[in-house]
């Protein structure tokens, strides 16, 4: 787990400020969790593997020495938001649009960009099982990653029901689903011949793995095609490719219900996204699965590139919201990973520059010895906040003005105002431009405008 | 602990803007510690009662058997500080300034305005012994209190050596002074003959303890003499007030070293408080003692009318950073609690009426059954969106105007944008007005400006 220094801090907050304001703009509200929840309200809901990455936390007092848990750090979003939509059904409205930017807990171990506490930035809709929802979804998650700055973002999207279908027409049983998709996610990577192996050995018969593979490996071939069609823009090429891979998907599925019923949403999904103007960002991608058992319908995952892994994911959830009420509501929701989102934007460099503030616009410094230059300075830092400055008061009286601007300058504080004994006694204070060493008296009165003035002059001359 | 539905966390995130608002204006800047600390560097910190009232978390894996914690929810902000700035110390300038927002957890007793997850706004300064510290810190905390309305606070200011220093001086030994202190903060309530007995219970002198009622008895009839003295501005009656005291407490404390230094401290911080501007607010209590048994200089705490208990508090403490770098640091700091600043603003009407914000500007309604309606609603979705608007969509097509209508009335939406198969035909949309029910239709290309421009008169009409 992290400290965050100051400049890790204001990093945070700028993607989360850009996420929050493409969040509210799609009509999502904010909503809160505490950190804490019963333990009873995690616990399989996860997996088993799951299960044992949740912190625990012991019963206190005369209860401590049990060493029983009660309670639990939560571990996503989720679970919290379908408990919350369980407890509260009266008070929220028909249908519930959230967003929830807070941290969640996992004893997983750590690695390059996986931490134990760790933020996600969810937002979901409750309530609604049309498509609309999948588009909105997609289109939102897609316009604050613009605004950060990505440009070469996918969202694989693929549906379980879709998934379901393909595995059915191909006469996987139910209980093999799972582990055919597990081979099949290793086709890029150990090709055809290997995924045919593990398929047998994974205890699925020889003719289903081959009618599989022929399906997977012909849509490989149409994406590398729709690659090197040049000339079309972007957006006509993935909405071609789509298409095709839907045409297939259509095909190969046939008279299997619930794969016509996955194929179909997708078709919605991709009709409605472009409506929302990211047709060049969404790619059906049959194989993808997603782990998490509690999916319903349409799953959706951010690839970028360089990156193995994902800046974020989702799906609907049809019937999670039952486990906690005995009723179903349906719900849908993105997630975008908070830590992997800051580190591409700090490797690639992508924060603006003004995020790199000073502490403060301006520091007051503190005259030698003076009784009363304490006094003197926080009248002055009072004059100056009171313009809306962030102003710093050298904190340490006797100090040798070399010693004070040079503390100033290594803090990167831009500008220094100095109230010496012979500029008061004329009524004056000096003003230092640390970056230029320009020096200057200015009257008592005017200084508050004048540091004022400095400070926009300085960041006209930035920018 | 509580979960925050969206108004609840509009309200906290106008605090904290508020709050951190200001703080920056002072130089500060933020800081983030994990939620979770190893449990050796909590425990010890907050006596014996804080220890058991820590939530501690069970060892994961195979050691989660043995029922042993080795982490634990941080407790306050106050620790966690201290233990970065002793482990990034080369990182950090000379002089840290932090602010720091984020929750604690104690396992209390719930109660009104108590909970055991709530959240603390601490900031502080490191790295100086000097009174500017303490001055600064009483009018940054006083000025994040009158941002957010509040007009009838006080912040009780005492010294720890001053305290001990009257302890001293009126012969009670210093193991008992805890006893004292614990007495004497029941003269108000049970009065001086109370205390008289309550001291004797305690093991203290008869004649020590009639020493130490003498000289705080006199101080509330300062006190009362001072408040019904009219006709005076509130700043100059409390310097005079606090000159006072100071007086009384030079007398009492004689040449007890310990307490000389203590009441030589309290007089600087009065008048570098009052360069602040902060005269006002500003009232010595030389009974004041707070609880942390880690403070060593200068106490204040936040006391507002109609509230047992404080809005917050803070202190020195020049020995807590030593514990974990084996070096001493200067440290001061002042702590407002968030959830009883949201209680009091909520019970006094003090947010502001703009807070309590319709979910968005804006609804687009969904045409029945028309099969391209959804792409027509989104299209116009993102146009709105891309005028910086808050935009929902209806979320279910098929449904009756009627019941869109409704649930944008219900909602507190004020404006909602329909696309009819008639008004497409005309290239036209219609606007209506929720609160007027005045509805027109407007050309297709010019419904984005049109909103907006209504959106700007409805705030117009309601300022």
């Amino acid at each position: 787990m992290r400290d965050f220094l100051p400049a890790d801090v204001r990093r945070r907050e700028y993607v989360i400020g850009v996420i929050k304001e493409v969040y509210e703009r799609y009509g999502f509200e904010p909503l809160e969790t505490p950190a804490v929840e019963n333990i009873e309200t995690l616990m399989g809901k996860y997996g088993e593997e799951g299960n044992q990455l949740i912190f625990k936390i012991l019963k206190r007092g005369v209860h401590e020495s049990t060493g029983e848990a009660d309670l639990a750090l939560r571990y996503d979003l989720t679970v919290p938001l379908a408990r919350v939509v369980a407890e509260y059904r009266h008070k929220l409205p028909k249908f519930f649009k959230r967003y929830q930017i807070q941290p969640v807990w996992r004893a997983d171990r750590p690695a390059r960009g996986r931490f134990r506490e760790f933020y996600q930035c969810d937002v979901d809709v409750l309530g609604s099982r049309s498509m609309i929802v999948e588009a909105e979804l997609c289109a939102a998650a897609s316009e604050a990653l613009t605004k950060l700055g990505f440009t070469d973002f996918t969202i694989r999207l693929n549906h379980r029901l879709g998934l379901t279908g393909v595995l059915g027409s191909a006469s996987v049983p139910p209980e093999m689903h799972d582990a055919a998709v597990v081979a099949l996610d290793k086709l890029d990577k150990i090709g055809r011949e290997g995924v045919e192996k593990e398929l047998v050995e994974r205890g699925i018969d020889r003719s289903s793995g081959s009618r599989l593979l022929n399906f997977f490996v012909e849509l490989n071939s149409l994406e590398r095609a729709a690659e090197i069609t040049a000339g079309e823009d972007p957006a006509k090429k993935r909405e071609a490719l789509n298409a095709a891979i839907l045409g297939r998907l259509v095909e190969f599925v046939g008279e299997n219900e619930t794969g016509a019923r996955g194929v179909d949403e997708l078709r919605s999904i991709i009709r409605l996204a472009a409506a929302s103007g990211i047709a060049s960002r969404i790619k059906i991608d049959p194989r993808l699965a997603r782990g998490l058992s509690y999916y319903t319908g349409a799953i959706m995952e951010i690839s970028v590139k360089d990156l193995s892994g994902s800046l974020g994911g989702g799906g609907r959830y049809d019937n999670l919201v039952g486990m906690f009420l005995g009723q179903d509501v349906p719900a849908c929701g993105f997630s975008l990973g908070l830590e992997r989102i800051i580190v591409m934007m700090t490797e690639r460099e992508m924060f603006p520059p003004t995020l790199a503030t000073a502490p403060a616009d301006v520091m007051v410094t503190i005259l030698d010895n003076a009784p009363s230059s304490g006094v003197d300075s926080l009248v002055l830092a009072r004059e100056l906040r009171g313009e809306g400055l962030r102003v710093d008061v050298y904190p340490v009286p006797n100090a040798k003005l070399g010693v004070q601007m040079g503390y100033a300058s290594k803090r990167g504080i831009p500008i220094v105002v100095m109230v010496g004994e012979d500029e008061r006694a004329r009524g004056e204070v000096s003003i230092k431009d640390m970056r230029t060493g320009e020096q200057r008296s200015v009257s008592r009165e005017s200084v508050a405008a004048e540091v004022r003035r400095e400070k926009i002059q300085s960041r006209l001359n930035e920018g």
